[in-house]
């Protein structure tokens, strides 16, 4: 896919120049510098040659077919280079002029046109406003970068192309190889979601790095990389973290939920590791692209020397990782060979007069221990140490065992020379010890995700049709609120479990009611107006007897009518009070690019204080619900303390499976929060007791 | 102080050797090589002369005095030449032989016989097993590193010799300054505390930043580097940070408590700052080693590229720092100058093609305005963009105004001759923004230290005489933990509010004492043997009436015997039962470094489920009482929600700074918890319902 791009046969270079320095220029001989094999013309009204190339007017007067045309022009000239471009058959356009969107209205107008005009003749276009494309597998180099990369499986995606000058000068000074390094710009056209399936099963491609600033299509972006990470690692960056203020919004999932929550939700569930610096994106890079996937959380450290081993354990245990717990057998192969003073036990301490062939030793005698998942070798440079033997050494051992090795050799200067013999045999080096556990911690958590099964969305049987009646009458009436009763009815009809309840319209009514229900009772004043009941004073709990229940309707009449005299009322719920049961709020909110995202948490001052809560993105399948129950601080108070017994967690994950399918049936719900959820204990199931809901205007 | 290592006006190297790749030849030739002044001599019994200087059989057969004199013989011939170098006079000695305490039960044996002779003569020792010392200042290298690092003003100490090596390469390949490096080795005399005493108010350390795997005496460290931190920036990292297990503890705070929470309690209270990672450790040093401090926490960033710029602002706000909101008139200065595309707001944004005249703009403006308190200029390696003159711009820049400029020059191969001027005018750079905004957070939380009022430990007038009396009691009756009333006693008698009790022997005299206290009552039972009364169901709330006073009774007593027929029963304790009051613990655990460590959280499941609690070493004064409340995660509990009042936190810190008052009275106390302490509303103070105190054996 995409082979306009990434396997034209034929390239003009739109606005090619003779003179260096210009960016026509550069495009032009970095396409010709860097081994492109197909045609290449410039097209330059001016010129008869450029750099040896005969050059053409336009690309109409181009004599072959042209695949790609990369187009530097002038902002207000590309309209017309792209007609031409479209009459003359071209499948692809690169376009690395800037002065569209990002320079406000006129830009957006002249970018909108481009965009037509690219529609009206099937054009695909990346940029504009970017730095260009690099592919070094065809090769092919339409870019204006002062470089390019060595060959190797990392393929980059920026939308920023400054960016891209930054990581181009260290990957180039670090010789770091890429497959495919492509400045996305505007993303007028090709954005992230065309890369991903573009480069999906590319063995070129063995991990997929984005820098994200925002997305076009989350959805769609989800769907593709929950595919695409099926089978390659992908990791972005997404910047721009610093929510701009809280919305106004009136539920409590709505004040919580927020745009950095919900790229968080969706990458997990797409299984996209999100990496919080440019440092992490390529200290994991480096480690998917060069060795194999790690396979469990055991890893072994040998070090010449022992702080930086303190440092690697710490850092590898707060990231869930394991020191492997050596065999019998290596133990007293270890120590059969070190000296007396080494560790023997992991980490395996070949001490600080090591040569490379006690290195290796050790670095063997871990590879082969079936208890060792991965290995981290930590070298710093003391006077005896063999560092160019040692790095050769780790290249040659860590070929040898299908595990993971990193290296951490440590400075500078001295072990430069290394660090680049780790490089060229395939092993990422990690200046300090933190990083490498770092990489580690990457490598486990795309193994979890790899071994998690694929998600399956379950479907209820509901009663979609009884909802939407609720809907179109709560619209007949000009309202968006949905009434208790009208809630309880929507939650019903998906499966969930309310508590009995009447609405009494009179103090004799509810007397009648209670007793029915039984007592205690809840009673909570009935009006469309009044949203935060509680606030108001506008619920009664634990009400006994039918003299209290009179009492506590006329209260609840006088309270309403004080707070809002104009408010609709239309009596007081009976409600059955639910006891012996912890308080929980499960609720959705709408996010602008994801859509429907589901929160859980506990009730209360766990969601209010302690905004102890965790999202997702609907529709939630069980996998996932069971992990929002899980990842939550509180979640020990689920599972009970103090001699509790545990709650009732498969009617919280059947309730947000319905929840999630709920607000997918029904985009129109903006707002919803369950709260509380009254969860009683293992199976005995959980009650809905009281559910907001807003419509779309 | 230390001047036989920092000034020392003659040099024996013990050991010297004539062999290249001997450590007695690295160790004289660096001496030689690095521009010692003083006389220097080389002791061999088998040689005549090294490296062009007469060398001596002995010290002792040396014709002048010797102030220092570095040992490289091998560690069984280390006493004698300790002796020797008693009898001669010399001061001090760095041990840089290996093979002591490290190397098991024959070292350690070892190392202390070095130590009793060097106590004998009245020489201070650094090492043994060490890399040396390194002093740029004299200058005097006496090590065996390969190199010495440039004058600068950052004072190294590393636990980790290995890691020394490692640093020093790196400083090399950086061109970053050092004053003193010092390899501390096994520490068998000077320590952390010795060279903070050393340096302290030294000019040419500027900041004094420290490798430790654990120190001897914690106290003694805080005492002195809290007094240091007054002037000079210091900067730890702390590894072994994994817990060894839980111990066996009976107290809510000895379970929650640990060396990495001393540790993070004790730096804090002395103003260290804790790097988490040695990469952490140098990013903070740079800045405080070149720069002028911070002196507010509103930052403004120049900058030619946009995506840099939102990390930068991502990275900066979740620090705790803030975007500087620029003045109209830098605001204005910028839009008269800049192009039109440029954005003239925090993030100046100058654009990809900025020469560099147009950042030198830029940032003169942001540094003269009076809402900047520190500058961070990133740079990507565009096109058009001068990297070197940039960077001259920003140095030059930089030393006009009072205010720190940290660099994020990004990429490597193209900006390393730009990063190389920043170096040598004294900006510190980074990669990456992130570790930029760290730098500054680092440079925000060391001015945080210094603005903030001395610490000051209040002491009550309380009646010490009673709780001796007390524990005399106890101890004679073979018990080590208090009863409920001897504890009440211990309460009292510090000033701690309880509520009103009394012990009753029979179910008659509870009704009697019930009454007197006035309904409710809580009933407990009083057993010396039973520690958690709740978990036997040793507690009844809420108690109204006579009847049940009387059934209380005997269910308590019941319970007690059934859960431990053995166990001695002095009744049931009737309280005041205490309503409308929030639960906390306050607790003390002894720290075998820091000695006695104070806990607060709120209690039952914030303490239990969710650990959200927080600790200080004690003596506590009252700014550190109350950071302690503020710092927790349900602070805003305590503040009052939801319409609540706010509880009385003046009381707590009250009780807070009383109990840290008894444990530094008691050293015998070893654990002690009061939970629940009931705190009232603002005003009405705290009543410590229970407190459990265990005595040393």
């Amino acid at each position: 896919m995409l082979d306009m791009f990434f396997a034209p046969r034929a390239i003009a270079v739109v606005g090619a120049a003779r003179e260096p320095g210009k960016l026509g220029y550069g495009v032009l001989s970095n396409l010709l510098q860097y081994g492109y094999k197909g045609q290449v013309y410039p097209i330059n009204p001016k010129a008869d040659e450029i750099l040896g190339l005969k050059a053409y007017p336009t690309v109409l007067d181009v004599p072959g077919p042209i695949d790609l045309a990369v187009i530097v022009v002038p902002n207000k000239a590309v309209p017309d280079v792209m007609r031409q471009c479209g009459e003359k058959g071209v499948k692809g356009v690169v376009i690395i002029t800037a002065g569209f969107k990002e320079a406000g209205l006129e830009g957006i107008k002249l970018e909108r046109q481009v965009v037509a005009i690219a529609k009206e003749y099937g054009i695909r276009i990346v940029g504009p406003n970017c730095l260009g494309i690099i592919d070094t597998v065809q090769p092919m180099n339409v870019s204006f970068a002062a470089g390019q990369p060595p060959q190797g499986g990392i393929a980059f995606m920026s939308q920023s192309g400054a960016l891209c000058t930054a990581i181009l000068d260290w990957a180039l000074a670090n010789n770091i190889g890429f497959s495919y390094f492509v400045s996305l710009g505007n993303k007028a056209d090709v954005d992230e979601v065309d890369l991903l399936e573009a480069w999906d099963g590319n063995p070129h491609a063995r991990v997929m790095i984005a820098y994200v600033e925002g997305l076009r299509d989350g959805r769609r972006f989800m769907e593709v990389a929950r595919r695409v990470t099926r089978r390659t690692p992908v990791i972005a960056v997404k910047s721009g973290n610093t929510e701009a203020g809280s919305r106004a919004v009136s539920s409590h999932t709505g004040s919580l939920a927020g745009s950095n929550r919900a790229y968080d939700a969706a990458f997990r569930q797409a299984g996209v590791l999100r990496a919080g610096s440019i440092q992490d994106l390529f200290d994991y890079a480096i480690a998917f692209a060069y060795q194999p996937l790690l396979r469990g959380n055991r890893i072994a450290v040998v070090t010449n020397a022992g702080g930086p081993a303190i440092m690697a354990t710490d850092a590898l245990e707060s990231a869930g990782l394991k020191l492997a717990p050596l065999t019998k057998e290596t133990i007293e192969a270890l120590q059969g060979r070190l000296p007396p003073a080494a560790n023997t036990y992991n980490p395996i301490d070949v001490l600080g007069d090591a040569l490379a062939d006690r290195y290796a030793f050790a670095i063997q005698k871990a590879l082969e221990d079936p208890n060792v998942d991965g290995l981290l070798v930590i070298l710093t440079p003391q006077v005896m140490t063999r560092i160019e033997e040692t790095a050769r050494e780790v290249g040659r051992l860590s070929r040898l065992y299908d595990k993971p090795v990193v290296g951490c050799f440590m400075g500078e200067e001295k072990v430069s020379a290394g660090i680049r013999i780790l490089t060229e045999e395939g092993v990422p080096n990690y200046p300090f010890p933190e990083r490498a556990a770092g990489a580690f911690k990457a490598m486990m958590d795309y193994r979890g995700w790899l071994d998690r099964p694929i998600p399956e969305v379950r479907q209820f049987t509901v009663n979609r049709e009884a909802v939407q009646r609720t809907f179109t009458r709560v619209r007949e009436e000009g309202r968006l609120t949905l009434g208790d009763a009208e809630a309880r009815a929507v939650a019903e009809a998906y499966g969930l479990r309310v508590p009995k309840s009447r609405l009494a319209a009179t103090a004799e009514e509810a007397v009648r009611y209670a007793e029915e229900i039984g007592y205690p009772v809840v009673m909570k004043i009935a009006s469309p107006d009044i949203l935060h009941k509680s606030d108001i004073g506008g619920i009664k709990v634990g009400v006994m007897g039918a003299s209290d229940v009179r009492d506590a309707f006329d209260l609840l009449v006088y309270r309403a009518t004080r707070y809002m005299p104009d408010a609709q009322i239309w009596g007081v719920q009976i409600q059955e009070m639910v006891t012996g049961a912890k308080e929980t709020i499960i609720g959705m909110s709408r996010d602008p690019q994801f859509g429907p995202m589901i929160m859980f948490g506990l009730g209360g001052i766990y969601v209010e204080v302690l905004k102890d809560v965790t999202f997702r993105i609907a529709p939630v399948s069980e996998v996932e619900a069971r992990e929002m129950i899980n990842e939550i601080r509180s979640y020990h108070l689920l599972q009970g303390v103090r001699g509790e017994r545990a709650s009732d967690i498969d009617a919280i994950v059947d309730t947000i499976m319905r929840i999630s399918q709920l607000v997918t049936d029904f985009p129109e719900i903006v707002e919803l929060d369950v709260n509380p959820l009254l969860v009683r204990e293992a199976g005995a199931g959980a009650v809905a007791v009281d559910m907001r809901l807003v419509l779309s205007s």
